[in-house]
């Protein structure tokens, strides 16, 4: 699981100061959250293979999370994209993008899915065998979802070698990492505990932007590998009345949130301009929750 | 009148190649022409007073010439704008804008006015003492206007010295610079081109971009100053047929069009991003035309 910081700041893009964009790859997929004016030319700067795109999800309407989504789109469709795209996001989403191209003559090469959201408590999105996902019910001033992705636990790791020299045939390795008991060749029944191992814990990453501070999040990212959380403001520029005027959170809001929710790193963005050194952020935060960090566009983060 | 390219390359944008924007600087206007995607970051990278520009004229609604507009309205309003701001574009620009405005339950904090285009003949569409702008209607796929920037003649400059010589009262200075005879103190009439010379020749800038090959237009840009000219392709690669179908010129086209209407220069862009040597472009035009050049983002033309 490895999430790239493509944009972290609020409001307006500036040279230096990209809006909210990520990609989160996990077990083959390649996730775009949020897509703020200049994502394309960010993921191209980022190398990333556009036809692996197969899902966007959309936290809220707001210009600095989607206004960069028209221009991935029509560019998908200048490549002579195919494979179909689904974007998941609010209601409306379908609306802000199809009149759009109506306007523009604009026809794309490739389907176009919208799963339009409108629930106000939790729900899975999007589910295979690998990952699930489900959607973050945020306090913004408009209608917004933040989304965690979770692993599934996975197989049970075989002891090739000791299930080879215990005569155990190899059509049973699969029941084996299912946790399974098998016969070897000669008879005896086989633990599936001997000759395998407990799997990875499943990981996953939490992502909750824009949002006041909103402690019904904390039991649906409890023991997140990850926690993304918006601070807009700093309270320690006494700038929380704003945060809560504005349906944003401060680093301290962020980092409770963290704390509460037995995070393991706490990931802070979507800065206000007014703020020159991102460290105050960190710092503020580190108050409450040590494992915290500022993100910036380029960061990689391994989900370990 | 100065012209400043912010964008000039056509389709998606890239780190190294942002589409059409430009501002034009014009007796005390600034003017932006077309808005492709990253428009407000190359604005402030030219550090381009926001509060400067009152008019922006939008060619046509293709992406890589309008996706930049919300992104810039939404920032005016996130600075608190108050002065009101006058959009000039095909029918359909109203709809662009409200519609997304309202999707994200945002409110512009000044009056934004429209001025919905859809005459296929050339029109006035702004006008004061000092300048007026004219549509070029162009042929693209979609309905599309150039813009032609034309100052008026400016009044005719008095030799202050030999006025105050002739004994003429000051009063009367002005009724000199409007090319009218006065009668000095001593009782003399004073034939005004004894005491001014000539105004400068009013200068023009015609803007074309998308369209193809279009003749008509060449009595509307006659003797311009600077032609800015879209010439997407190269017909020394052969690419005319693919100009004719997507509504494009080459190179050579662009040429025709500024040395039929007797333009002083010929500024070539909106190429396309496969042809990696601009200079190909200035050669197939100079075989044609030879005062030509192309455009690149940062280049400023004064035109004289």
């Amino acid at each position: 699981m490895q999430l790239t910081i493509l944009g972290c700041h609020s409001a307006s893009p500036k040279s230096n100061a990209h809006p909210t964009a990520q990609i989160l790859e996990v077990k083959g997929h390649l996730f775009l959250i949020d897509c703020g004016e200049g994502t394309q030319v960010r993921l191209r700067q980022q190398k990333v293979k556009f036809s692996r795109l197969k899902h966007i999800f959309i936290s809220h309407l707001h210009g600095d999370h989607v206004f960069g989504l028209m221009g991935l789109l029509t560019t998908f469709g200048l490549l002579n994209r195919k494979e179909s795209l689904c974007i998941h996001g609010p209601k409306g989403i379908k609306e802000f993008v199809e009149i759009q191209l109506k306007l523009s003559a604009s026809f794309l090469s490739y389907k176009l899915n919208f799963n339009e959201l409108t629930s106000t408590t939790s729900e899975v999105i999007f589910e295979d065998d690998l990952i699930k996902i489900k959607t973050l019910p945020l306090l913004h001033r408009v209608y917004t979802n933040g989304f965690h992705f979770q692993e599934k636990p996975g197989e049970r790791k075989l002891n090739y070698q000791k299930a080879v020299d215990l005569k155990i045939n190899p059509v049973y390795f699969n029941k084996l990492k299912q946790s399974k008991n098998v016969i070897s060749e000669t008879g005896e029944e086989i633990d599936f505990q001997k000759v395998t191992e407990a799997p990875d814990l499943p990981k996953s990453y939490s992502f909750c932007s824009d949002t006041s501070y909103n402690p019904k999040l904390i039991p649906l990212i409890s023991y997140t590998n990850l926690l993304y959380h918006e601070s807009t403001f700093l309270a320690s520029a006494s700038h929380e009345d704003l945060a809560h005027k504005t349906g944003h959170s401060t680093a301290t809001e962020a980092a409770l949130i963290a704390r509460k929710a037995k995070a393991k790193h706490l990931l802070l963005g979507h800065f206000s301009a007014r703020y020159k050194d991102l460290n105050l952020f960190v710092k503020e935060a580190q108050e409450i929750f040590e494992p915290a960090s500022y993100a910036y566009t380029g960061l990689k983060v391994d989900i370990e």
